[in-house]
C-alpha cells in the first residue's frame, strides 16, 4: 500500500489528505503553519462532507523531515509561489524512488522544483511531476473538516522528463484514477487558465477591489465586455506561445466548454452564463494569490517562454508590469523566468528536449 | 484689435469664444459638428455665467476656410487626439503671420501640428504654440451658454521653436495675461498631468466603469492606495524622461500642491483631500477621452521619448498595451511617437535643438 505525504493543509490539502485516509492509505500531512493542524492532530484525522462523507485517519508530521520519511508519493498542495521554497526545504530529505506531484504546478512547477532540488544538492532519484489542475473542488470548512464539492473526472499530469510520466501515474493510480498522462509538462504548464482569469481581472478591477473590499461578483461584474476583450488577447498570446512549443493548449473559451459545458461565441458571453461563476465574489484585497501566485508562476513564465521562442506577448508583459506597479514587487525577479528555472540562455531545441528527455543537449 | 478664431465648441471652446467676444475682440468660432453651433449662430453669441457674466458676440464660421480667414490668432480647443486631423484640414488655409495656439497641446501638440502642416504643404510663416493646460475651468451648460468656474492665474505656454514664444504671447496678452512663457515646448508637453491621472485610473477601474456605468467617485473611490502606488511609479517615469531632456517637470504631487494647495506625503493622501476632486464621477464608459485622448497624446509620446533618451518607462508602456487590450486600438500606431511627430530616427541632440531653434542639425 502506497504511503502518502501531503504538504499543505488549505482547501485542497485537508480534503485530499482526509480522502486518502478514508480510502485506507497511510497518510501524513504537513503544513507551513503547524498550528493549522492542531485539530487534525487532536482527532487523528479529517472529517469529510459533501461528495465524500466520513472520517479519514491522517497523521500530522512533526516537521518536513518526518513528513517525507518513507513516503512513496509526496503531494504538494500549496500555492505555486511556494514551490521554490518548499523544494529548497525538501532537498535534504528526499530519497531514491520517491515521487513528488505538484497539485497543480501552474506554469513551470515541475521544472522549478527539479531545478531547486538540484541546486539544493539533492542527488536522489526522485520523480517530479505536475498536474494541470487540482483534482477536487474542495473547501476547508473547519479546523479538521473539509467539504469535497466535486471530484474532477479527468486531470492531465506529466512528469519531468516526460519519459517518467507512466511510472509516476502508475504509482498513484489506485488513489487517483483520474490522472491522465499529458505528453509532457509543457502541456500541463501551458493549459494554465488561472493565468488568464486571475491577474488581469484583478488588475482591471483593482480600484474596486480595494475600495469595496471585494464586494462584487468577481466574474460576472468584473469581466465586462472590455475586460473580456483584453482576456481574449491575453489568452491568444498564451496559446501562441504554446503553439511555438508544439503544444495545442486549450483556449479559455474551450476550457469553459470542457469544464462547465458552456459554449458561446465570445469569452464575455461564456463567462456571464457559467453557473459556477455566478456567486464567486472578488478577493477582499490585492494582496492575494491572484496577483502574488498567478503573476510569478503564470504570466512570467509564459512571457519568458515567448521571448525564448520569438513570440510577442505584449499584453502578458504589460500585466506583469502593472502588477508590479500596484504591489511594488518586481515579478520579473520573483517569477519563473527561464533563467530562474535553470534554463537561462537555452535555445528552443534545448528547452523542448529537456522536458521530454531530461538531459541537456549540447548545441555547439 | 486682434481677430480671434476658436476651433471647438465644447466646454472650453464655447466659454473662451464668449469671453473673447465679451472682452470686445472680434471672434469667429468653428466646430467639427456645425449643428452644435446652431443656437450660437441664432443669438449671435454666447451667454456667460459664473466667474464672468454677460453676453459675448461671436460669429459662427461657415467652414474652416472662413473661420481662419483674417484671424490673427487661432485657438485650438479640441481634444488633442484631433490635432492631427485639424492640422491637416487647416494646412491649405493658414497664411503668413497667423498664430495657432493649442489649448492645451498635451504632449507633443505643437510638434505634431507643425509636422502635419508641413506634410500638408503649408509653407506660410505661422507661429504654432501650445499651453500646458486650458486657462479656464469651464463647462458648456447650454446650446449657447457657458459657465466659467474659474480663470487660472498662470498657465505656461511655448511656441515651436522656443525663439518665437515671445512673439506668440505678446500677441495674445491683451486677452490672456495669464500665459507665461515656458522655456520650450518640452516643458509644456512634459507637465502633462492628465497622462498620469486619466488612463491609469480608468484602466485599473475598467471593470467598475463598465459594470456600473461610472457610478463611483473617479478620484476618491478610484484612486485607492494600490492604484496611487502605481500612479507614483508612472509619474516618476514621466519626470525621469523630462529630466533626461533637461526639463524640471512638476510631479503629480507638486502639481496638486500648486493647483489646489494640497500637500501630503503620499499621492494617495493628497488626492483624497483634494476638494476639487470630491464630487468628480467616473466616466460612463471606457470609450472616453481618458483612454482615446490621453493614451495617444500623453503616454505614447512620453514612452517614445523615453526610448530615444534611454529612459526605461515600463509602467507607461504597460498601460499603453493594456489600453490597447481593452479597446482594440493599436495606440503605438495611432499615437504621437517621435516617428509620427516627424522625428523618427533623430538623436537626443537633434530633438532638443529642433524644439529650441526650429531647424534640424546634421549630426554626420
Amino acid at each position: 500500500m502506497l504511503h502518502y505525504c501531503v504538504l499543505g493543509a488549505g482547501h485542497g490539502g485537508l480534503a485530499i489528505a482526509g480522502h486518502l485516509g478514508l480510502m485506507g492509505f497511510p497518510v501524513r500531512v504537513w503544513a507551513r503553519r503547524p498550528e493549522s493542524l492542531a485539530a487534525v492532530r487532536e482527532v487523528g484525522g479529517v472529517f469529510l462532507e459533501g461528495e465524500v462523507e466520513g472520517f479519514g485517519p491522517v497523521r500530522v508530521a512533526d516537521g518536513l523531515a518526518e513528513a517525507l520519511e518513507g513516503a512513496d508519493a509526496v503531494l504538494v498542495v500549496l500555492p505555486a509561489s511556494a514551490h521554490r521554497e518548499i523544494a529548497r526545504r525538501c532537498a535534504p530529505f528526499l530519497r531514491d524512488g520517491q515521487r513528488v506531484l505538484l497539485l497543480p504546478g501552474r506554469t513551470g512547477g515541475a521544472l522549478e522544483f527539479t531545478h531547486v532540488l538540484a541546486e539544493g544538492g539533492c542527488t536522489a532519484d526522485v520523480i517530479v511531476g505536475e498536474a494541470g489542475t487540482f483534482p477536487y473542488a474542495s473547501r476547508r470548512t473547519g479546523p479538521c473538516l473539509a467539504r469535497i464539492h466535486g471530484i474532477k473526472r479527468q486531470v492531465l499530469a506529466a512528469a519531468l522528463p516526460a519519459s517518467r510520466t507512466p511510472a509516476l501515474l502508475e504509482a498513484v493510480k489506485s488513489a487517483f484514477p483520474q490522472f491522465m498522462p499529458a505528453r509532457w509538462v509543457w502541456k500541463t504548464s501551458l493549459d494554465n487558465i488561472g493565468a488568464i482569469f486571475h491577474p488581469a481581472v484583478a488588475l482591471l478591477n483593482a480600484g474596486r477591489i480595494e475600495n469595496t473590499g471585494g464586494d462584487f461578483r468577481y466574474y460576472l461584474d468584473g469581466i465586462t465586455p472590455s475586460v473580456a476583450a483584453l482576456l481574449e488577447r491575453l489568452d491568444a498570446e498564451r496559446v501562441a506561445v504554446a503553439r511555438a512549443l508544439g503544444v495545442g493548449a486549450v483556449t479559455a473559451r474551450e476550457w469553459l466548454a470542457e469544464a462547465y459545458g458552456v459554449e458561446r461565441s465570445t469569452l464575455y458571453e461564456a463567462v456571464q452564463v457559467t453557473a459556477a461563476y455566478a456567486d464567486v465574489l472578488a478577493p477582499a484585497g490585492l494582496d492575494h494569490r491572484y496577483i502574488h501566485e498567478d503573476v510569478p508562476t503564470g504570466l512570467v513564465p509564459i512571457a519568458s517562454l515567448g521571448r525564448a521562442f520569438g513570440v510577442a506577448t505584449p499584453i502578458t508583459e504589460a500585466l506583469i508590469y502593472v502588477a508590479g506597479g500596484v504591489s511594488g514587487v518586481d515579478f520579473w525577479q520573483a517569477g519563473r523566468t527561464l533563467e530562474r528555472l535553470g534554463m537561462g540562455g537555452w535555445g528552443p531545441e534545448q528547452i523542448l528536449h529537456y522536458a521530454m528527455e531530461g538531459d541537456v543537449i549540447d548545441l555547439v
